[in-house]
């Protein structure tokens, strides 16, 4: 069972996953992921994966068989899981409690050396409805108050497997940095009556230097301070709080817009490795008149982060980024696929 | 001229650094420092650094020629330069100002292949001595607010180059980690009227279970809710919240605390990377109220990171940190050299 600590310099959480035992000896460095040999996520090997959550697949094609498209299972090595009680308590003058929530697997395709740029927007379109389906159930478990959706690709992004594959983690606490968005774009909004990342919408439109990509609906862009070189971010043009009520007609636009963002990276990049996060409201809690407004002056979004340069010791001990690229340049590269 | 710009979804600040003028095919996967090869740092080499700001030397020796033990230079690669003015502006709804600050290299010795651990506790008392001398220097500077110490150390900390060095960077704002820090420990002594610190320092003394190292003046231990594996903070036991105020007759007993605690951490952890960073209370601001009661309720301490795992999309996208191992068994460890 892992442990939820709570750090009183920060308020900030950590999830402490003892339970695979690691000793010191068994951190290597493990630069790559494997290649070759046996893959949980390809078709015929779904009995070697906990048993699936949810999947899209053919019409008279069993569970937990292939016939899938897109697949979701609970992660094997979950850093939390969703049995028991949080169990919130206090131990001297630190706080506490168990490490319930949910981590899954969504596997993105059948084809192991699939990206999400090649597979076609259709493909990238039922990925996305899966993750609409998805945040909707797990909002429906009171114990979750946010709902993370991300993906890490490379090996120095995080990725421990090379087929295609996002992940879902249901939190019983609102994430710090999440909280931090809602507080700016809280503050924004008592002070204009006007969502944040609306603004920032405009501001981008009318300037244009830093626009990689638009269609009807949805604007990629490098923003303003962006922390890392090339790190881009989606935004539905109208506005909406959270990922989940997309309206169904969005769906098909919001997928042209990440496959050919990330078709742009990839071709100006040469496959690098990277990781995206969906950032939304979080769930609903009638009690916190904190999120009372949360409708009017939040907007999700997508952050789309090449993993390039690496994070030294005074980032991390500051919060202050080094980021070598002007963002008008990245997304001048992006736009014209220079290398 | 690096460009200092903030995040108006978070508060924070990037230093973007375009001088460089890196093309996206630029981006390798340098995983390595280079081995071998022309060292600047190494004695002999001094005309091939900037001119040198301050160093250790013996009597009859020359500016900027070898007779030194710890030299301080201006980064030839700096993100921040000392001339010019901060220009604070805004930009549409943006802000920005120029990237004005200091950036500085500590060469910690002159062996070349030199660890922290193994070159004696009186050159670490030599280079913290430099450290605190530094520190005092650039906060006579009105432009800045707050003096990073920091070192990286290994390529997958940061670190370019193989010699043994540490880096200063003078800030014009009060990093949001710090500030965090700081917000955290003022709310604490509004309520109890005692420092955080101090408090956690007790807690952990009684404890014992998170104690790494400690000797009259010092105490080493991984903190409870540590966001990396190994984490390890070295807090001075007497309540002081500037490290450039340290009383003479501690630095001694402090390098003992960092040598015997990086020595654990390299036989436990056989050379990890790592980065180390020490916080420290901001410069002080005549003007801001925020800062009246920080002597009583800030307290500097040391942050040693060995970086023996990836931080990948939740991280990013959360501020939530995943940490496979239990602090209390990171500490048995180093305390026992276990491997």
């Amino acid at each position: 069972m892992s442990i939820l600590r709570k750090d009183p310099l920060s308020n900030g959480w950590v999830i402490v996953t003892p339970d695979r035992g690691l000793r010191p000896s068994d951190f290597g460095s493990v630069e790559s992921t494997k290649k070759g040999g046996f893959c949980p996520f390809c078709p015929g090997n779904e009995g070697k994966t906990p048993p699936e959550i949810y999947a899209f697949r053919e019409a008279g094609s069993k569970v937990n068989q292939p016939g899938w498209w897109v697949r979701t299972i609970p992660n094997k090595f979950a850093v939390l899981r969703t049995e028991g009680e949080l169990q919130r308590r206090g131990q001297g003058i630190y706080d506490l409690m168990n490490g319930v929530g949910a981590h899954e697997i969504v596997v993105e395709s059948t084809n192991h050396d699939a990206n999400l740029d090649t597979i076609g927007t259709h493909q990238v379109e039922e990925i996305i409805r899966m993750h609409v389906d998805r945040m909707t159930k797990l909002r429906g478990d009171s114990r979750f108050r946010y709902i993370q959706i991300f993906k890490n690709h490379g090996a120095a992004a995080g990725a421990n497997l090379d087929h295609p594959h996002s992940q879902i983690i249901a939190l019983p606490i609102t994430p710090r940095w999440v909280k931090e968005e809602l507080n700016c774009a809280s503050l924004h909004y008592q002070r204009k009556e006007r969502c944040l990342f609306c603004d920032i919408l405009n501001e981008e439109m009318e300037e244009g230097e830093r626009i990689v990509f638009q269609n009807e609906h949805f604007v990629a862009f490098a923003p303003f301070a962006s922390k890392f070189p090339f790190e881009t971010w989606i935004l539905p043009k109208e506005h909406c709080a959270n990922f989940h009520t997309i309206r169904d007609e969005l769906i098909k636009p919001f997928a042209e817009c990440v496959r050919t963002t990330l078709s742009m990276l990839f071709s100006t990049l040469q496959d690098p490795p990277f990781n995206f996060l969906v950032h939304t409201a979080p769930v609903y809690y009638k009690k916190a008149n904190y999120w009372k407004t949360i409708e009017d002056d939040y907007h999700w979004h997508m952050e789309i982060i090449p993993r390039l340069t690496k994070v030294a010791g005074f980032e991390w001990g500051t919060g202050f980024y080094i980021n070598p690229t002007l963002p008008e340049d990245a997304a001048r590269y992006l736009r014209e696929g220079t290398r």
